[in-house]
């Protein structure tokens, strides 16, 4: 299995609502088939209602919450000022801010957002791990232990 | 906020499992600060404590459980024999699989695997989603319905 992702499939309940909220921050979507597909790099973010996508992965979805998933989503970016850019244009867009912006133990700055269906987002600032000028990632060699 | 994503952090329960499940399918990662960071074309995939990374994101994790967390991650391939290859080599290494490969209405063909702390991965031959050398995908653009 090579080590890449295609698609990162959010499952949500109001298509529609959820489209809207990541416009509203800057994106533009794509839809088909009540899918609606966001290019994001080499990668796509999919919006898809929930329970769809539970039947289509063969899982009971047994408690459909907005609660904590087991996962979380990391949007770098280049200063601590843009934290509290996106931070706040999030707010704006109607997200909930589970976590206020504020300074890492790694010496970075960070705050989380929930989108309409609490899927969570870190909006963070971390000089140690550089963003190149498409806005890819590198994570550095970390030194043994 | 740009269009992209720069982490994806999966909460889990015993970090040495998870990150020798992993690598049981080829992948390699980096230790740092009880985090695992694998880098993945142009972000990473990071397996991390899921009660700490709950704790980061400022949300109570009300059903610590390993049901569906409404989120499900895609590796796109190139051939539907190598679907079945990547679940038989998942399933080798402890997934458990949610719905085996079959035919898809979009002229694939997927199936699902869920690994040890039910992070579900779909594994996908779509035909109308080209893949680039370097894995990159393409979402094309849909016409009008």
């Amino acid at each position: 299995m090579e080590q890449r992702v295609s698609l990162i499939t959010l499952g949500v309940h109001d298509l529609a609502r959820s489209r809207a909220f990541y416009e509203a921050l800057g994106w533009h979507g794509d839809e088909v088939e009540e899918t609606v597909f966001f290019q994001a790099g080499g990668l796509a973010i999919v919006l898809w209602g929930r329970a769809k996508l539970a039947a289509d992965a063969g899982i009971m979805d047994v408690h459909p919450s907005d609660g904590f998933g087991g996962v979380t989503l990391a949007h770098n970016v280049r200063s601590a000022a843009e934290v509290d850019d996106v931070i706040a244009a999030a707010l704006g867009a109607g997200a909930t801010v589970t976590r206020a912006p504020a300074e890492t133990f790694y010496g970075g700055y960070a705050g989380y957002f929930a989108d309409p269906d609490g899927h969570l987002w870190e909006i963070a600032y971390n000089p140690g791990f550089p963003l190149a000028a498409d806005g890819t990632i590198t994570i550095p060699e970390f030194g043994q232990p």
